[in-house]
């Protein structure tokens, strides 16, 4: 793994996370929604989808603040999407990431009315956003909406709770993947590249590596809990193989989720080549993602 | 009252729910997530906010579906709104209008996550608006965000339930109002001047005008539910008072409601006045809504 990746991943963490402390403060928020927001917010994210936004928009263009806004409200979508699910009328989970999750640090009334307002408040974030167009604006709203919907994330936590009790195929985790995460994957990656002007085309090339990145990230995820060190991960291991529930090890063996994932990291770079975006940060996330131990 | 605005009414709320019915035709969403969506979209409400957006662009322009798809956004926010009060973790009812609550019909994930995609999607329903500039769209989506967020609606909520076991002052009262319905009904009545073409000025008046009209519709509801027919209103009365729920005639007694109604109407034509529409289905509306009996 290049050092340098690992600098540029440092870096746009601590420039997210400076971003993201900054937006309340010219807020008028009762205290104790503003804290259970703020809480959720600073629990030790990956930021992920920030990290990717960035990556997309540095291959094309010199990095700015345009994407800054944008970035934030991405990573407060997810956040409210983490609080809703590890809800008790959901996935009922009393820790994330070693921390209390919000309906267990605040109460239920609280962690659903933070996951709310955070929604509300990453539409708002971008489109009072004063170095976006009017038509940019409009472009990333109607694809962060459409991402994160009843066609977009909430549809894959609806399908994915569905299929707890199934016995599912491989098009159908896939699916469930692309829906849960991959739509939010997609916006980042699409998002950073249309800031930075880059034609509809490349666009759709971009779109295509994003989907089996989501994958490759899904599938890392399923091995890692069963192969992966407890210490590193922070997490307990072999949960997923307990509760039964549908991983690519569990469906396909481990020998052929291996396999897989270097089937979808094939794709990746297909799809990156296609983009003529093989020189880049995505390239290097690419490989970082797949080979992470945490 | 004028026949001619309860023909009024009942032709908007119409036009409304021809607008909702085909929301949905060309969406893609699993089967039980829409049908929750529908269930609690079409449970019968007073389509109100809907109705003061038609009325405040009727006021001042032809009548035309340009506003429709925002009147089916706003009614859309409203809806997710009183599907998460309404969860067992909030206001904990079992039924609503006559009718089971969301939850209760589905089940409480479902119910946590219709509301997430009815809010995410009356965002998307406004960007994705074709008969709509993207000037347009930002200036209505900047509205709508800040009134139904962490600094409205949702404050609103948060400060109701804080002072449930609390003596609010007059003042409170108005203030929990005003966040917790009033910006909606703000947004109602400016957005449709806005789309109208009126200038901002007169805009400001509208707006110290919806503020009074969301009062005298709290008062009005507060006063119903102590000395209105229960065949009229289809729910029984009298359980604000046994619940100690601080309202109008708790605050002030019944005689002093009905005088502090007066006072709201009053300082609502002033600003409908100054506006320069006292000639208005909202004039008419005004009345309606504050003599209304169910």
């Amino acid at each position: 793994m290049s050092r340098n990746i690992i600098t540029y991943i440092s870096s746009e963490k601590e420039r997210l996370e400076n971003e993201l402390t900054a937006i309340f403060s010219k807020k008028n928020i009762p205290s104790n929604l503003r804290a259970s927001m703020e809480y959720s917010l600073f629990a030790g994210g990956k930021r992920l989808r920030p990290i990717l936004l960035f990556a997309s928009y540095d291959t094309f263009a010199k990095p700015s603040n345009k994407v800054l806004k944008t970035a934030a409200a991405l990573e407060m979508v997810h956040t409210y999407s983490l609080i809703h699910d590890d809800l008790p009328a959901m996935d009922n989970d009393d820790y994330r990431r070693g921390l209390l999750t919000n309906h267990r640090k605040f109460d239920e009334a609280t962690a659903i009315l933070a996951g709310d307002a955070l929604l509300t408040f990453s539409f708002e974030h971008i489109v009072t956003d004063e170095l976006l167009s009017a038509d940019e604006k409009v472009y990333l709203l109607q694809a962060l909406t459409k991402a994160s919907g009843a066609e977009g994330m909430v549809a894959g936590q609806v399908l994915d709770t569905e299929g707890e009790q199934q016995e599912l195929r491989l098009s159908d985790l896939e699916k469930i993947h692309k829906l849960k995460t991959g739509e939010l994957i997609s916006f980042a990656i699409t998002a950073g590249a249309y800031l930075a002007n880059v034609e509809e085309e490349r666009i759709q090339h971009l779109n295509e590596f994003a989907y089996y990145l989501g994958l490759i990230f899904q599938v890392q995820d399923d091995i890692l809990d069963v192969i992966g060190d407890p210490e590193k991960l922070g997490k307990p291991v072999g949960s997923d193989v307990d509760n039964n529930k549908s991983t690519y090890p569990n469906l396909l063996g481990m020998e052929d989720a291996i396999k897989q994932k270097e089937t979808y990291e094939q794709l990746a770079m297909k799809a990156l080549e296609k983009a003529d975006a093989m020189e880049s940060y995505l390239f290097d996330l690419l490989h970082y993602f797949s080979q992470r131990d945490h």
